[in-house]
């Protein structure tokens, strides 16, 4: 199998609900080509399968082996398809996003959530190889932004879990949440107040005050206002408990803390730090969350790195061209 | 490697606070043998070792291939220590198991948390090995009994983690235990209100009458008590909250509630039951938690199960005595 040469280009294809970003990337890493253009997803399915395959012509060399595509929702490696899927592309749930982007480039095509995507560059390299039971860390990593998502790696595997689902730690219960209704329908779940648009909504509802986004509660609580610091430390200390929860249950070695709400700074990332440690059995005492490692470039190089490890779909012409 | 062999008969340690019990059991799961003495655990390390030798002695076959035994505790199977206990054990926090058992009965010997084999026996057979992704199931095994305590398998693979701690998803945060102390040092784990001593306490709390145990509770329950019913149903609410939440952070194929707390009866499993529905997100929503499989043999068996998975002890003399 071709695609499973470490140096055979690869081209990772990261699909986001405004952007496609596209990289022909080399078995070393190095990333050869660059592409992006808006994701069409207000015209749907076929549309943005199309974009996905005009992005992987834009950067394709005449080698490339494969496709890795890491995209939003909850995402079954096995199947090809969007298990389920918000409503920011329409028609996403259900489309059968492997073998329709095989059908339009020719090319073995394998998919996977974007989180997990990122998340298996932390598996890459030193860390990622040696430490841990079994050949491989136990990682536990969150993606806190307009949502609560994350991923789970044991003995160095990704983890999907039924129906692709492993990784959505934002629908653990958590203390800090009350009753609040959650995004999934259920309640009292991480993501209704840990959540960038819950921590904004929790700011409102405490101070009485309105706020557009989380930038306005951060420069708030930056300017001193209690309610916003309330409101921010209260978001990280429930993701820092739940994350400290998660790493008792699994035994974690390494504990990733990654989206655009910790961007907040030191008031989110202190709170979140110290909340986790509180929660940590003995044998874990030393253990505290990390950034992620990977810049900018994580999930469309994660993407690179999905043909390695998952299955691949083909075209179902026989005798793949490439 | 004799021991991996599927025909040889394998010595069976089940390690408790206050008994030993032995098997040996044969390739296909039959017992061929058994003996249980009590655990002189008052007498320390090396006494418990020396009744855990006496023990596999009593069921030995001239062809017994190796010794498995569960032992409670965070078991670290790769070093095979204990890497830390309760007190229960007098000194058995940092005994080398696997080598002083080895050293004492010439046999190889693996070792493993007492749970986490019998959750084991859970993996074997039809279900074990066809559902789920990667060729095996993800497994959320909740023992809920003087503590709460578990184990995790992921694509058919039993989690042991750092230090050998996965597993412990009684030190999760719980909504329910507010900022009740844990036994592990941190506040609010849902080993905290969902133990039976927790569930006793709690009963004592809001009705101010005194209980001494868990079965006392349960017959004011079926009494018609509310504060008694009212401390069982909480207990089986936290748990089945924390297992929903895992059930989504790790897509659970398989969940399952064992240990001597959900013998209370329907009361409690019910109440389990519907608090972990109301937390699946959609893909899961027909999962429910069931019974443990194995009897009261699970314990012996899976620890006979563990020399066919796990690192195995070898006595110093080389050339193995058998």
């Amino acid at each position: 199998m071709t695609a499973r040469h470490p140096h055979t280009p690869v081209i990772g294809l990261d699909l986001g609900g405004t952007k496609i970003a596209a990289a022909l990337v080399a078995g070393d890493g190095t990333v050869l080509a660059r592409h992006s253009l808006p994701t069409p997803a207000a015209r749907g399915a076929e549309a943005v399968l199309d974009a996905l395959a005009e992005a992987a012509r834009a950067v394709r060399a005449p080698d490339a082996a494969a496709i890795g595509v890491a995209a939003a929702g909850v995402i079954d490696p096995v199947s090809g398809t969007v298990t389920s899927a918000t409503d920011t592309i329409r028609g996403w749930a259900g489309t059968a996003l492997a073998a329709g982007l095989a059908a339009r480039t020719g090319l073995p095509v394998a998919c996977d959530n974007d989180v997990r995507a990122a998340a298996a560059t932390e598996l890459a390299g030193p860390c990622g190889g040696g430490a841990g039971r079994g050949g491989g860390i136990t990682l536990v990593y969150a993606a806190v932004g307009t949502g609560v998502g994350g991923a789970v790696a044991a003995a160095g595997r990704m983890l999907h879990g039924a129906a692709g689902v492993a990784g959505h730690l934002g629908h653990l219960p958590s203390p800090e949440a009350g009753g609040l209704p959650c995004t999934c329908g259920a309640a009292g779940h991480l993501e209704a107040i840990a959540a960038g648009p819950a921590i904004t909504a929790h700011y409102t509802r405490i101070s009485g005050v309105p706020a557009d986004r989380l930038e306005t509660v951060a420069a708030r609580a930056a300017g001193g206002d209690p309610h916003a610091t309330a409101a921010i430390v209260l978001g990280a200390r429930a993701v820092g408990r739940a994350l400290g929860g998660l790493a008792n249950t699994l035994g974690a070695d390494r504990v990733v803390v990654g989206g655009g709400v910790p961007r907040i700074g030191a008031l989110y990332t202190d709170a979140l730090d110290a909340a986790f440690a509180a929660e940590l059995m003995p044998p874990l005492r030393t253990l505290r969350p990390v950034p992620p490692r990977g810049g900018p470039d994580a999930a469309v190089l994660g993407a690179a790195a999905l043909p390695r490890t998952l299955p691949l779909h083909h075209p179902d012409t026989t005798g793949v061209p490439r």
